[in-house]
Protein backbone atom coordinates (compact mmCIF):
# COMPACT_ATOMS: atom_id res chain seq x y z
CA UNK A 1 0.00 0.00 0.00
CA UNK A 2 1.10 3.76 -0.97
CA UNK A 3 0.06 6.63 1.10
CA UNK A 4 -0.01 9.90 -0.27
CA UNK A 5 -0.31 13.02 1.56
CA UNK A 6 -2.15 15.82 -1.07
CA UNK A 7 -2.78 19.43 0.33
CA UNK A 8 -4.84 21.42 -2.14
CA UNK A 9 -2.76 24.46 -1.19
CA UNK A 10 -5.55 26.10 -3.30
CA UNK A 11 -8.73 25.09 -4.53
CA UNK A 12 -6.83 24.07 -8.05
CA UNK A 13 -3.46 22.86 -6.90
CA UNK A 14 -1.06 21.64 -4.26
CA UNK A 15 1.33 19.35 -3.47
CA UNK A 16 1.42 15.30 -2.71
CA UNK A 17 4.37 13.63 -0.84
CA UNK A 18 4.65 9.74 -0.08
CA UNK A 19 4.30 8.97 3.34
CA UNK A 20 6.01 5.81 5.31
CA UNK A 21 3.24 6.51 8.43
CA UNK A 22 1.10 8.79 10.14
CA UNK A 23 2.56 9.09 13.85
CA UNK A 24 0.42 12.09 15.56
CA UNK A 25 -3.23 12.89 14.86
CA UNK A 26 -5.55 15.25 17.60
CA UNK A 27 -7.76 17.67 17.02
CA UNK A 28 -6.38 20.27 19.98
CA UNK A 29 -8.31 22.84 21.61
CA UNK A 30 -7.88 25.25 17.99
CA UNK A 31 -7.04 23.21 15.16
CA UNK A 32 -6.16 19.88 13.21
CA UNK A 33 -2.98 18.78 13.83
CA UNK A 34 -1.39 15.87 12.53
CA UNK A 35 2.22 14.38 11.76
CA UNK A 36 3.23 12.62 9.27
CA UNK A 37 6.93 11.18 8.42
CA UNK A 38 7.18 11.75 4.79
CA UNK A 39 9.58 10.00 2.30
CA UNK A 40 10.91 13.42 0.48
CA UNK A 41 11.16 15.99 3.67
CA UNK A 42 10.93 13.67 6.95
CA UNK A 43 8.77 14.66 9.66
CA UNK A 44 6.30 17.01 8.94
CA UNK A 45 4.20 19.58 10.96
CA UNK A 46 0.46 19.82 9.25
CA UNK A 47 -2.16 22.00 10.81
CA UNK A 48 -5.17 22.43 9.83
CA UNK A 49 -5.05 20.65 6.67
CA UNK A 50 -1.78 22.62 5.22
CA UNK A 51 1.98 21.97 6.24
CA UNK A 52 3.63 23.78 8.59
CA UNK A 53 7.23 22.64 8.54
CA UNK A 54 9.80 19.87 7.94
CA UNK A 55 12.85 18.29 8.83
CA UNK A 56 14.24 19.18 5.54
CA UNK A 57 13.08 22.62 4.53
CA UNK A 58 12.03 24.13 8.19
CA UNK A 59 15.52 25.89 8.09
CA UNK A 60 14.67 28.26 5.62
CA UNK A 61 11.31 29.60 6.37
CA UNK A 62 13.10 29.77 10.35
CA UNK A 63 16.05 31.36 9.62
CA UNK A 64 14.33 33.89 6.92
CA UNK A 65 11.34 34.97 9.26
CA UNK A 66 14.95 35.80 12.23
CA UNK A 67 17.59 36.89 10.90
CA UNK A 68 16.38 39.85 8.72
CA UNK A 69 15.00 41.87 11.63
CA UNK A 70 17.46 40.05 14.21
CA UNK A 71 20.55 41.24 12.20
CA UNK A 72 18.99 45.03 11.32
CA UNK A 73 18.22 45.76 15.17
CA UNK A 74 21.90 46.56 16.57
CA UNK A 75 21.37 44.92 19.89
CA UNK A 76 18.28 42.83 20.27
CA UNK A 77 17.65 41.59 23.84
CA UNK A 78 14.40 41.20 24.20
CA UNK A 79 12.58 38.99 21.79
CA UNK A 80 9.37 37.89 21.28
CA UNK A 81 7.58 35.37 18.78
CA UNK A 82 3.99 35.08 18.83
CA UNK A 83 2.99 31.49 16.89
CA UNK A 84 5.75 29.64 15.85
CA UNK A 85 5.37 27.23 18.40
CA UNK A 86 7.27 24.68 16.80
CA UNK A 87 10.08 26.27 18.54
CA UNK A 88 12.31 27.32 15.10
CA UNK A 89 12.14 31.07 15.15
CA UNK A 90 13.53 30.46 18.67
CA UNK A 91 16.36 28.19 18.11
CA UNK A 92 17.38 30.95 15.14
CA UNK A 93 16.69 33.71 18.01
CA UNK A 94 18.97 32.19 20.34
CA UNK A 95 21.95 32.49 17.75
CA UNK A 96 22.44 36.19 18.78
CA UNK A 97 24.50 36.49 21.75
CA UNK A 98 22.87 39.73 22.93
CA UNK A 99 19.91 38.20 23.44
CA UNK A 100 18.64 38.19 27.19
CA UNK A 101 15.50 36.83 27.03
CA UNK A 102 12.87 34.89 24.17
CA UNK A 103 9.67 35.13 24.47
CA UNK A 104 7.13 31.96 22.93
CA UNK A 105 3.70 32.96 22.99
CA UNK A 106 2.15 30.32 21.26
CA UNK A 107 -1.85 29.83 21.74
CA UNK A 108 -1.49 25.87 21.60
CA UNK A 109 0.03 24.23 24.06
CA UNK A 110 -0.23 20.86 21.81
CA UNK A 111 1.64 22.45 19.12
CA UNK A 112 4.71 23.10 21.31
CA UNK A 113 3.80 19.34 22.87
CA UNK A 114 4.27 17.94 19.52
CA UNK A 115 7.17 19.48 17.80
CA UNK A 116 9.36 18.44 21.60
CA UNK A 117 8.15 14.72 20.49
CA UNK A 118 8.52 14.76 16.92
CA UNK A 119 11.11 18.01 15.94
CA UNK A 120 13.69 17.47 18.37
CA UNK A 121 15.95 19.57 15.92
CA UNK A 122 13.69 22.41 15.76
CA UNK A 123 12.31 22.58 19.50
CA UNK A 124 15.09 21.61 20.87
CA UNK A 125 16.26 25.60 21.62
CA UNK A 126 12.58 25.68 23.74
CA UNK A 127 14.44 24.40 26.83
CA UNK A 128 17.29 27.07 26.94
CA UNK A 129 17.03 28.97 30.12
CA UNK A 130 16.89 32.09 28.22
CA UNK A 131 13.50 31.07 26.70
CA UNK A 132 10.10 32.27 28.42
CA UNK A 133 7.04 30.37 27.19
CA UNK A 134 3.66 31.34 27.24
CA UNK A 135 0.80 29.33 26.88
CA UNK A 136 -1.33 32.53 25.54
CA UNK A 137 -3.25 34.19 22.87
CA UNK A 138 -0.56 36.37 20.90
CA UNK A 139 -3.18 39.22 20.84
CA UNK A 140 -3.78 39.45 24.77
CA UNK A 141 -0.22 39.03 25.69
CA UNK A 142 0.82 42.40 23.38
CA UNK A 143 -1.85 44.03 25.13
CA UNK A 144 -0.35 43.27 28.54
CA UNK A 145 3.26 43.57 27.20
CA UNK A 146 4.07 47.39 26.11
CA UNK A 147 7.25 48.84 25.42
CA UNK A 148 8.97 45.92 26.25
CA UNK A 149 10.59 44.57 23.29
CA UNK A 150 13.35 45.04 20.63
CA UNK A 151 12.30 42.50 18.00
CA UNK A 152 8.96 40.83 17.55
CA UNK A 153 8.54 37.95 15.13
CA UNK A 154 4.74 36.80 14.20
CA UNK A 155 5.28 33.24 13.52
CA UNK A 156 1.70 32.58 12.14
CA UNK A 157 -0.63 29.82 10.60
CA UNK A 158 -2.59 30.58 7.53
CA UNK A 159 -5.04 33.53 8.10
CA UNK A 160 -8.03 31.23 8.96
CA UNK A 161 -9.11 29.69 12.03
CA UNK A 162 -6.91 31.00 15.22
CA UNK A 163 -4.38 33.28 12.79
CA UNK A 164 -7.10 35.49 12.02
CA UNK A 165 -6.46 38.58 14.09
CA UNK A 166 -2.78 38.31 13.31
CA UNK A 167 -3.08 39.42 9.95
CA UNK A 168 -5.49 42.61 11.33
CA UNK A 169 -4.32 46.18 11.54
CA UNK A 170 -5.39 46.26 15.26
CA UNK A 171 -2.73 43.70 16.21
CA UNK A 172 0.41 45.49 14.18
CA UNK A 173 -0.88 48.61 16.00
CA UNK A 174 -0.48 46.52 19.17
CA UNK A 175 3.03 45.03 18.40
CA UNK A 176 4.49 48.67 17.74
CA UNK A 177 2.85 49.34 21.12
CA UNK A 178 5.05 46.30 22.49
CA UNK A 179 7.79 47.21 20.60
CA UNK A 180 10.34 49.96 22.19
CA UNK A 181 11.15 53.42 20.85
CA UNK A 182 13.68 51.65 18.12
CA UNK A 183 11.97 48.23 18.01
CA UNK A 184 11.42 45.81 14.70
CA UNK A 185 8.77 43.32 13.39
CA UNK A 186 8.17 40.86 11.06
CA UNK A 187 5.32 38.57 10.13
CA UNK A 188 5.00 35.53 7.81
CA UNK A 189 3.07 36.96 4.67
CA UNK A 190 2.15 34.36 2.31
CA UNK A 191 2.77 33.83 -1.22
CA UNK A 192 3.12 36.30 -4.17
CA UNK A 193 1.71 33.83 -6.37
CA UNK A 194 -1.42 32.87 -4.52
CA UNK A 195 -1.89 35.46 -2.08
CA UNK A 196 -1.77 38.68 -3.38
CA UNK A 197 -4.84 40.60 -2.08
CA UNK A 198 -3.59 39.48 1.20
CA UNK A 199 -0.07 40.76 0.76
CA UNK A 200 -0.92 43.99 -0.23
CA UNK A 201 -3.93 45.22 2.77
CA UNK A 202 -1.14 43.80 5.43
CA UNK A 203 1.94 46.02 3.71
CA UNK A 204 -0.80 48.88 3.62
CA UNK A 205 -1.79 48.24 7.26
CA UNK A 206 1.83 47.83 8.36
CA UNK A 207 2.94 51.18 6.44
CA UNK A 208 0.39 53.35 8.27
CA UNK A 209 1.66 51.76 11.78
CA UNK A 210 5.72 51.99 10.89
CA UNK A 211 7.98 54.60 9.57
CA UNK A 212 9.88 52.11 7.33
CA UNK A 213 8.12 48.92 5.99
CA UNK A 214 9.97 46.11 3.60
CA UNK A 215 8.80 42.97 1.93
CA UNK A 216 10.82 40.29 1.19
CA UNK A 217 10.70 36.55 0.02
CA UNK A 218 12.80 33.27 0.43
CA UNK A 219 11.93 30.05 -1.14
CA UNK A 220 10.36 27.05 0.33
CA UNK A 221 9.64 24.16 -0.75
CA UNK A 222 6.59 22.90 0.81
CA UNK A 223 4.72 25.97 1.09
CA UNK A 224 2.41 26.94 -1.57
CA UNK A 225 3.96 28.21 -5.06
CA UNK A 226 7.65 27.47 -3.25
CA UNK A 227 7.83 31.20 -3.29
CA UNK A 228 6.85 32.85 0.58
CA UNK A 229 6.75 36.16 1.64
CA UNK A 230 7.49 38.58 5.32
CA UNK A 231 6.93 41.62 6.01
CA UNK A 232 8.79 44.17 8.04
CA UNK A 233 7.70 47.60 9.94
CA UNK A 234 10.36 49.01 11.52
CA UNK A 235 10.56 52.40 13.92
CA UNK A 236 14.11 53.03 13.29
CA UNK A 237 16.27 50.79 11.53
CA UNK A 238 16.25 50.09 7.90
CA UNK A 239 17.24 46.75 6.78
CA UNK A 240 18.51 48.28 3.37
CA UNK A 241 20.69 50.84 5.36
CA UNK A 242 22.59 48.37 7.64
CA UNK A 243 25.86 48.15 7.61
CA UNK A 244 26.94 45.00 5.94
CA UNK A 245 30.33 45.14 7.58
CA UNK A 246 28.41 45.25 11.05
CA UNK A 247 26.07 42.19 9.85
CA UNK A 248 26.88 39.24 12.40
CA UNK A 249 27.34 35.60 10.39
CA UNK A 250 25.21 33.86 12.61
CA UNK A 251 26.91 30.14 13.11
CA UNK A 252 25.06 27.15 11.90
CA UNK A 253 22.58 28.88 9.81
CA UNK A 254 21.76 26.90 6.31
CA UNK A 255 19.60 29.96 3.90
CA UNK A 256 20.74 33.35 5.86
CA UNK A 257 23.91 34.81 5.33
CA UNK A 258 25.06 38.42 5.72
CA UNK A 259 25.77 38.59 1.49
CA UNK A 260 21.72 37.96 0.88
CA UNK A 261 20.45 40.55 3.69
CA UNK A 262 20.24 42.61 0.78
CA UNK A 263 19.51 41.01 -2.05
CA UNK A 264 16.38 39.24 -0.72
CA UNK A 265 14.27 42.85 -1.02
CA UNK A 266 15.52 43.12 -4.81
CA UNK A 267 11.94 41.58 -5.66
CA UNK A 268 11.00 40.36 -9.15
CA UNK A 269 8.81 42.92 -10.88
CA UNK A 270 5.73 40.79 -10.77
CA UNK A 271 6.29 40.96 -6.73
CA UNK A 272 6.65 44.75 -6.86
CA UNK A 273 3.63 45.21 -8.63
CA UNK A 274 1.33 43.52 -6.44
CA UNK A 275 2.02 46.02 -3.53
CA UNK A 276 0.52 48.67 -5.49
CA UNK A 277 -1.91 46.59 -7.60
CA UNK A 278 -0.67 47.33 -11.00
CA UNK A 279 -0.71 44.45 -13.52
CA UNK A 280 -3.90 42.45 -11.42
CA UNK B 1 -15.80 14.58 -12.29
CA UNK B 2 -12.93 16.00 -11.60
CA UNK B 3 -9.68 15.81 -13.57
CA UNK B 4 -6.12 16.29 -11.85
CA UNK B 5 -2.83 16.21 -13.46
CA UNK B 6 -0.74 14.83 -10.71
CA UNK B 7 3.48 14.75 -11.59
CA UNK B 8 5.97 13.06 -9.10
CA UNK B 9 8.53 15.21 -9.47
CA UNK B 10 10.93 12.86 -7.74
CA UNK B 11 9.73 9.49 -6.99
CA UNK B 12 8.63 10.79 -3.23
CA UNK B 13 7.07 14.51 -4.20
CA UNK B 14 5.21 16.10 -6.72
CA UNK B 15 2.41 18.67 -7.43
CA UNK B 16 -1.19 17.82 -8.82
CA UNK B 17 -3.39 20.54 -9.99
CA UNK B 18 -6.91 20.48 -10.96
CA UNK B 19 -7.58 20.85 -15.61
CA UNK B 20 -10.50 22.19 -17.39
CA UNK B 21 -9.79 19.74 -20.71
CA UNK B 22 -6.97 17.96 -22.06
CA UNK B 23 -6.21 19.65 -25.28
CA UNK B 24 -3.38 17.74 -27.44
CA UNK B 25 -1.66 14.60 -26.74
CA UNK B 26 0.75 12.99 -29.34
CA UNK B 27 3.45 10.51 -28.96
CA UNK B 28 6.45 12.34 -31.20
CA UNK B 29 9.52 11.03 -32.74
CA UNK B 30 11.48 12.11 -29.27
CA UNK B 31 8.36 12.16 -26.51
CA UNK B 32 5.38 12.21 -25.42
CA UNK B 33 3.41 15.36 -25.62
CA UNK B 34 0.51 16.82 -23.85
CA UNK B 35 -1.20 19.72 -23.32
CA UNK B 36 -3.70 20.58 -20.61
CA UNK B 37 -5.75 23.37 -19.87
CA UNK B 38 -5.26 23.72 -16.24
CA UNK B 39 -7.07 26.00 -13.53
CA UNK B 40 -4.63 27.42 -11.85
CA UNK B 41 -1.43 28.00 -13.89
CA UNK B 42 -4.02 27.90 -17.61
CA UNK B 43 -2.53 26.37 -20.65
CA UNK B 44 0.34 23.53 -19.56
CA UNK B 45 2.74 21.69 -21.91
CA UNK B 46 3.90 18.33 -20.50
CA UNK B 47 6.61 16.38 -21.93
CA UNK B 48 7.48 12.72 -21.52
CA UNK B 49 5.13 13.50 -18.06
CA UNK B 50 6.97 16.50 -17.05
CA UNK B 51 5.82 20.15 -16.84
CA UNK B 52 7.86 22.34 -19.26
CA UNK B 53 5.43 25.55 -19.27
CA UNK B 54 2.65 27.19 -18.21
CA UNK B 55 0.87 30.62 -19.59
CA UNK B 56 1.24 31.76 -15.58
CA UNK B 57 4.65 31.40 -14.34
CA UNK B 58 6.38 30.51 -17.80
CA UNK B 59 7.49 34.54 -18.24
CA UNK B 60 10.33 33.79 -14.74
CA UNK B 61 11.71 30.76 -16.50
CA UNK B 62 11.93 32.40 -19.81
CA UNK B 63 13.14 35.58 -18.39
CA UNK B 64 15.65 34.28 -16.20
CA UNK B 65 17.30 31.65 -18.53
CA UNK B 66 17.62 34.78 -20.79
CA UNK B 67 18.24 38.29 -19.44
CA UNK B 68 21.17 37.67 -17.06
CA UNK B 69 23.24 36.27 -19.86
CA UNK B 70 21.96 38.80 -22.47
CA UNK B 71 22.52 41.96 -20.56
CA UNK B 72 26.15 40.98 -19.56
CA UNK B 73 27.04 40.70 -22.71
CA UNK B 74 27.84 44.03 -24.29
CA UNK B 75 26.24 43.77 -27.96
CA UNK B 76 24.71 40.64 -28.29
CA UNK B 77 24.07 40.35 -31.63
CA UNK B 78 23.49 36.44 -32.74
CA UNK B 79 21.85 34.43 -30.48
CA UNK B 80 21.78 30.82 -30.65
CA UNK B 81 18.54 28.92 -28.15
CA UNK B 82 19.58 24.92 -28.32
CA UNK B 83 15.84 23.58 -27.40
CA UNK B 84 13.38 26.23 -26.29
CA UNK B 85 10.95 25.40 -28.82
CA UNK B 86 7.96 26.86 -27.10
CA UNK B 87 9.58 30.05 -28.32
CA UNK B 88 9.82 31.95 -25.01
CA UNK B 89 13.50 31.78 -24.69
CA UNK B 90 13.32 34.19 -28.37
CA UNK B 91 10.93 35.99 -27.21
CA UNK B 92 13.31 37.35 -24.54
CA UNK B 93 15.91 37.38 -26.75
CA UNK B 94 14.35 39.80 -29.28
CA UNK B 95 13.55 42.60 -26.23
CA UNK B 96 17.41 43.39 -27.47
CA UNK B 97 17.86 46.24 -29.82
CA UNK B 98 21.00 44.76 -30.88
CA UNK B 99 19.74 41.15 -31.64
CA UNK B 100 20.40 40.87 -35.70
CA UNK B 101 19.86 36.98 -35.92
CA UNK B 102 18.28 34.31 -33.62
CA UNK B 103 18.61 30.96 -34.26
CA UNK B 104 16.23 28.54 -32.43
CA UNK B 105 18.13 24.92 -32.37
CA UNK B 106 15.09 22.60 -31.38
CA UNK B 107 15.28 18.98 -31.80
CA UNK B 108 11.41 17.97 -31.93
CA UNK B 109 9.28 20.48 -34.28
CA UNK B 110 6.29 18.78 -32.90
CA UNK B 111 6.92 21.26 -30.02
CA UNK B 112 7.01 24.31 -31.73
CA UNK B 113 3.86 23.77 -33.56
CA UNK B 114 2.43 22.50 -30.40
CA UNK B 115 3.49 25.88 -28.86
CA UNK B 116 2.26 28.20 -31.80
CA UNK B 117 -0.73 26.16 -31.46
CA UNK B 118 -1.48 26.48 -27.45
CA UNK B 119 1.04 28.91 -25.92
CA UNK B 120 0.38 32.49 -29.11
CA UNK B 121 2.04 34.42 -26.18
CA UNK B 122 5.29 32.24 -25.58
CA UNK B 123 5.60 30.82 -29.35
CA UNK B 124 4.22 34.46 -30.80
CA UNK B 125 8.05 36.30 -31.71
CA UNK B 126 8.75 32.68 -33.44
CA UNK B 127 7.73 34.47 -36.93
CA UNK B 128 9.72 37.38 -36.27
CA UNK B 129 12.04 38.20 -39.03
CA UNK B 130 15.03 37.62 -37.30
CA UNK B 131 14.18 34.17 -36.22
CA UNK B 132 16.08 31.24 -37.67
CA UNK B 133 14.07 27.92 -36.86
CA UNK B 134 16.40 24.90 -37.09
CA UNK B 135 14.65 21.74 -36.31
CA UNK B 136 18.23 19.91 -35.86
CA UNK B 137 19.55 18.27 -32.77
CA UNK B 138 21.37 20.97 -31.25
CA UNK B 139 24.46 18.66 -30.68
CA UNK B 140 25.05 18.58 -34.35
CA UNK B 141 24.03 22.20 -34.98
CA UNK B 142 26.46 23.52 -32.86
CA UNK B 143 29.58 21.30 -34.33
CA UNK B 144 28.58 22.89 -37.09
CA UNK B 145 28.42 26.53 -36.58
CA UNK B 146 31.44 27.22 -34.91
CA UNK B 147 32.58 30.89 -33.44
CA UNK B 148 29.13 32.32 -34.49
CA UNK B 149 27.11 33.64 -31.58
CA UNK B 150 27.66 36.00 -28.78
CA UNK B 151 25.03 34.28 -26.37
CA UNK B 152 24.00 30.40 -26.54
CA UNK B 153 20.39 29.43 -24.63
CA UNK B 154 20.67 25.71 -23.43
CA UNK B 155 16.72 25.92 -22.89
CA UNK B 156 16.70 22.10 -22.66
CA UNK B 157 14.29 19.46 -21.13
CA UNK B 158 15.13 17.01 -18.29
CA UNK B 159 18.33 15.10 -18.14
CA UNK B 160 16.61 11.96 -19.91
CA UNK B 161 15.33 11.05 -23.22
CA UNK B 162 16.41 13.65 -26.04
CA UNK B 163 18.22 15.84 -23.13
CA UNK B 164 20.98 13.70 -22.04
CA UNK B 165 23.86 14.56 -24.05
CA UNK B 166 23.05 18.30 -23.33
CA UNK B 167 23.98 18.15 -19.77
CA UNK B 168 27.48 16.84 -20.81
CA UNK B 169 30.80 18.14 -21.19
CA UNK B 170 31.40 17.32 -24.54
CA UNK B 171 28.81 19.48 -25.04
CA UNK B 172 29.68 22.28 -23.06
CA UNK B 173 32.94 22.41 -25.05
CA UNK B 174 31.02 22.55 -28.34
CA UNK B 175 29.15 25.30 -26.98
CA UNK B 176 32.22 27.15 -26.29
CA UNK B 177 34.01 26.65 -30.14
CA UNK B 178 30.38 27.73 -31.13
CA UNK B 179 30.55 31.25 -29.28
CA UNK B 180 32.98 34.00 -30.45
CA UNK B 181 35.86 34.89 -28.34
CA UNK B 182 33.82 37.01 -25.81
CA UNK B 183 30.85 34.69 -25.91
CA UNK B 184 28.82 33.53 -23.18
CA UNK B 185 26.38 30.54 -22.28
CA UNK B 186 23.64 29.99 -20.06
CA UNK B 187 22.23 26.42 -19.09
CA UNK B 188 19.36 25.94 -16.93
CA UNK B 189 20.46 23.24 -14.49
CA UNK B 190 17.41 21.90 -12.76
CA UNK B 191 16.43 21.99 -8.83
CA UNK B 192 18.92 22.96 -5.91
CA UNK B 193 16.96 20.95 -4.00
CA UNK B 194 16.35 17.74 -5.57
CA UNK B 195 19.55 17.68 -8.44
CA UNK B 196 22.29 18.60 -6.20
CA UNK B 197 24.70 16.00 -7.67
CA UNK B 198 23.54 17.21 -11.04
CA UNK B 199 24.25 20.63 -10.42
CA UNK B 200 27.67 20.36 -8.82
CA UNK B 201 28.76 18.18 -12.02
CA UNK B 202 27.65 20.49 -14.44
CA UNK B 203 29.28 23.25 -12.79
CA UNK B 204 32.73 21.59 -12.30
CA UNK B 205 31.86 20.55 -16.44
CA UNK B 206 31.34 23.96 -17.31
CA UNK B 207 34.11 25.50 -15.12
CA UNK B 208 36.61 23.26 -16.89
CA UNK B 209 35.79 24.94 -20.60
CA UNK B 210 35.00 28.27 -19.23
CA UNK B 211 37.16 31.21 -17.02
CA UNK B 212 33.87 32.58 -15.58
CA UNK B 213 31.76 30.24 -14.31
CA UNK B 214 28.40 31.30 -12.60
CA UNK B 215 25.38 29.76 -10.80
CA UNK B 216 22.07 31.89 -9.89
CA UNK B 217 18.21 30.84 -9.08
CA UNK B 218 15.42 31.83 -9.76
CA UNK B 219 11.41 30.73 -7.73
CA UNK B 220 9.34 28.73 -10.72
CA UNK B 221 5.82 27.64 -8.55
CA UNK B 222 5.58 24.37 -11.20
CA UNK B 223 8.92 23.01 -11.25
CA UNK B 224 10.12 20.60 -8.99
CA UNK B 225 10.72 22.26 -5.53
CA UNK B 226 9.93 25.81 -6.97
CA UNK B 227 13.54 26.59 -6.88
CA UNK B 228 15.45 26.70 -9.94
CA UNK B 229 19.23 27.01 -10.87
CA UNK B 230 20.90 28.27 -14.36
CA UNK B 231 24.48 27.81 -14.74
CA UNK B 232 26.58 30.37 -16.63
CA UNK B 233 29.76 30.02 -18.64
CA UNK B 234 31.64 32.86 -19.86
CA UNK B 235 34.56 33.77 -22.17
CA UNK B 236 35.21 37.40 -21.27
CA UNK B 237 32.13 39.12 -19.17
CA UNK B 238 31.41 38.14 -15.75
CA UNK B 239 27.91 38.62 -14.47
CA UNK B 240 28.72 40.16 -11.65
CA UNK B 241 31.32 42.66 -12.53
CA UNK B 242 29.22 44.44 -15.04
CA UNK B 243 28.40 48.47 -14.72
CA UNK B 244 25.03 48.64 -12.90
CA UNK B 245 24.10 51.80 -15.30
CA UNK B 246 24.99 50.34 -18.35
CA UNK B 247 22.28 47.58 -17.77
CA UNK B 248 19.53 47.30 -20.01
CA UNK B 249 15.68 47.53 -18.61
CA UNK B 250 14.19 45.20 -21.23
CA UNK B 251 10.56 46.39 -21.91
CA UNK B 252 7.58 44.39 -21.05
CA UNK B 253 9.32 41.51 -18.16
CA UNK B 254 7.46 40.38 -15.61
CA UNK B 255 10.34 39.27 -13.07
CA UNK B 256 13.99 40.39 -13.97
CA UNK B 257 15.03 44.03 -13.95
CA UNK B 258 18.34 45.33 -13.70
CA UNK B 259 18.16 45.48 -9.69
CA UNK B 260 18.24 41.74 -9.32
CA UNK B 261 20.90 41.17 -12.15
CA UNK B 262 23.22 40.73 -8.98
CA UNK B 263 21.41 40.05 -6.38
CA UNK B 264 20.32 36.42 -7.86
CA UNK B 265 23.94 35.25 -7.73
CA UNK B 266 23.51 35.68 -3.81
CA UNK B 267 22.78 32.23 -3.16
CA UNK B 268 21.29 30.43 0.44
CA UNK B 269 24.31 28.78 1.84
CA UNK B 270 22.62 25.21 1.06
CA UNK B 271 22.87 25.88 -2.55
CA UNK B 272 26.50 27.24 -2.41
CA UNK B 273 27.43 24.01 -0.75
CA UNK B 274 26.54 21.75 -3.10
CA UNK B 275 28.84 23.39 -5.51
CA UNK B 276 31.69 21.85 -3.33
CA UNK B 277 29.85 18.80 -1.57
CA UNK B 278 30.12 19.97 1.81
CA UNK B 279 26.84 19.43 3.33
CA UNK B 280 25.57 16.52 1.70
Amino acid sequence: MELWYTEKQTPNHGITSKIKRTLHHEQTEFQKLDIIETEQFGNMMVLDGMVMTTDQDEFVYHEMITHIAMNTHPNPRNVLVVGGGDGGAIREVLRYPSVEKAVLAEIDGKVIEAAQNYFPKIAGSLTDARVDIQVTDGIQYIAENKNKFDVILVDSTEPIGPAIGLFQKPFYEGIAEALKEDGIMVAQTESPWFNRDLIRQVFQDISQVFPITRLYTASIPTYPSGLWSFTIGSKKYDPLKVDEEKLISPLGTRYYHPGIHRSVFQLPIFVQELLTGKGE
